[in-house]
């Protein structure tokens, strides 16, 4: 597949080869895929039920053997999205592809055992069907950490959604004084359906004044007042990918200690971004962050991680954090965004989505951090 | 707790309490509960991250040995929400709870297998705590079947908005030819929102034309035209409880086979609803309505079951199905939704949401649901 036509379609079977690698390396002859963003990202089905067995053996033959199980409602969507695999239509669908491994003598059969309850899987292990069940956490989630071209357009034009919304909010006057937080959020949210979005990535936050020093704030009735921080952290989905996106306006003439807590927030967020390299250990981006607020006496106001990937869900691998482990690969896409928080009176943060590249990573989000000033 | 209290606030103590007389009988001394809705249901709770550890003796001292973990982002907002037990401030807040459960020495403790992966199970296991495990699928979503006064009085409320909001939508002219699906989706979302809704129940169908005959379709640029069937199936989200209705409209004049199609999925309706009593077998509320469908030659066109419970979540116990187990008690909160779909055609449902009463079912969603022509 070329480069261009990467950027127009998934190439799935390409996703499958690759997976296929990982299987071997793992000692199994198949993979039992229950987590439906996985089954969307290897096969591109949609539908509420589905279960993927994928055969592993890297040869002309392992497509043959990699089937699809869904139920009698997805019949016509299944064909149409997956018309490069078998699709085996049953009411239990996971136990009719565990049926099928067993037929096939499969042998050791991994399953998503981060994603998988005990129940489902005491019933699988019910099944006589002479394979051997083996947990295999997070495989997909690892191949899904590095982007492909196709997931990369994706992710530029929902964080495009997410950049347009915001310029439409200010330019329609929307963040002012006397509006509430809820207002601004459904205003916002609006804006996003209008430009395209598909869905919100999450429930869209806008906390104003001292709401703003909670990290997670829920938009209530609050009412917005000049002097006030707003940060608004928010969101579109394109094509199933996610954008993710925050920024902290003052309402009004900036108070010293406002213009100070955001240049630092600031400085922080670009010494993260400036440390997203492929080889890099993801403890270290946040370290080199941390390192920022810790140095101007505010480490212990920066209550989370730095950030977090990015793709088919808001949060994805890897975890950017103190205690996270690992290093970037380019085409990694992450969120890098540090806070500082002022319980009582306020907080800021910046966040940008980003992929990691060599010579510096690509910046998806591209609404100016400079303090805006909201008159 | 009189009764107009408990239509004010939540007896988050009464649901406890009933909790552990279950908790008794299936001859447990604790139950972990991870569920985070099942948390909010129990304790009030609306934070990310929570583990509730229920003590089970229904004796005085129960409720101070009842404990909620969670993490530091949320410390002020468990103490505002749960003032009533105590709070454990930890980053692995269900490792911490059954650390304390090992050290109180509770000895069986039941955990939600259903939900509970196989990793986090093994993870527990891994702990010394000198507890024995037990599997208990399900206990708080059997006491969640039946709604007090409070769960009901939310529901209610839930269900005007969907009502007042369908109305708006109609008397703005926004169902009419011309428009796409997915505008009239947005509008009818907005509608909510603006009177109050904290969220949508679900993403709302709207189906025109051959996509009404699809059952879950996705609203998509296809243009409302005149003849057609436009199915909508929306909910509102208010105080965390879900409301969930589907009206069909046709556009202009209506024809012969959809006047038939519509009045005979009219009558499996009115069918199930009055089928609801308390001790009626759920499957022969599916069967009421079905046999309505199946008399008239159409059986095999309504492809799926008759409802299910709603609440804190869109879709909980009790399934209304064909294969459904169980009857219904009073207090428990239903839809009913038969429909009838003539593939590459169209399609019609009608579903309410109801509550279960001696002496009939109250009904929440109030729309009318006489044919509708929309000009």
């Amino acid at each position: 597949m070329s480069a261009d036509a990467a950027r127009r379609a998934p190439d799935y079977a390409a996703r499958r080869g690759a997976l296929r690698s990982l299987l071997v390396e793992n000692e199994i002859d198949g993979l039992l895929v229950t987590d439906l963003v996985n089954v969307r990202y290897l096969t591109g089905f949609t539908g509420s039920n589905a279960a993927l067995l994928v055969y592993s053996w890297d040869t002309p033959g392992a497509e043959e053997r990699t089937v699809i199980g869904t139920d009698g409602r997805y019949d016509t969507q299944v064909g149409e999205q997956v018309p490069d695999l078998c699709a085996e239509i049953a009411r239990a669908s996971t136990r009719r592809v565990l049926e099928l491994a067993g037929e096939w003598q499969f042998g050791r059969v991994g399953y998503e055992s981060h994603v998988v309850t005990v129940d489902q899987h005491r019933g699988f292990e019910e099944l006589t069907t002479g394979l051997e069940l083996v947990a295999t956490p997070g495989l997909v989630e690892q191949l899904r950490m590095v982007k492909d071209d196709y997931e990369v357009d994706r992710l530029r034009a929902a964080c495009a959604v997410g950049d347009a919304a915001l310029a439409v909010l200010l330019e329609r006057g929307s963040l002012r004084p006397g509006r509430t937080e809820r207002q601004v959020a459904r205003e916002l949210e609006w804006a996003m359906f209008e430009l395209g979005a598909d869905a919100v990535a999450f429930e869209t936050i806008v906390a104003a004044g001292a709401n703003s020093a909670v990290p997670h704030h829920r938009p209530t009735d609050a009412v917005l007042a000049t002097g006030d921080f707003v940060k608004i952290d928010f969101g579109a989905v394109v094509g199933g990918y996610h954008s993710d996106m925050t920024r902290t306006f003052v309402l009004g003439r900036p108070a010293d200690w406002q213009r100070e807590v955001y240049a630092l927030v600031q400085q922080a967020q670009r010494a993260g971004c400036e440390a997203l390299a492929p080889g890099v250990p993801v403890a270290d981006v946040d370290a080199a962050a941390r390192a920022v607020i810790a140095e101007a006496g505010h480490g212990s106001l920066f209550v989370h991680g730095l950030g977090h990937g990015v793709g088919l869900r808001i949060h994805e691998a890897p975890g950017i954090a103190k205690t996270g482990t690992g290093t970037l690969l380019s085409g990694v896409a992450v969120t890098v965004e540090p806070g500082v928080y002022f319980p009582g009176r306020g907080g800021v943060r910046i966040e940008d989505t980003l992929v990691v590249r060599e010579g510096g990573p690509e910046l998806l989000t591209n609404t100016s951090k400079d303090l805006t000033v909201v008159d």
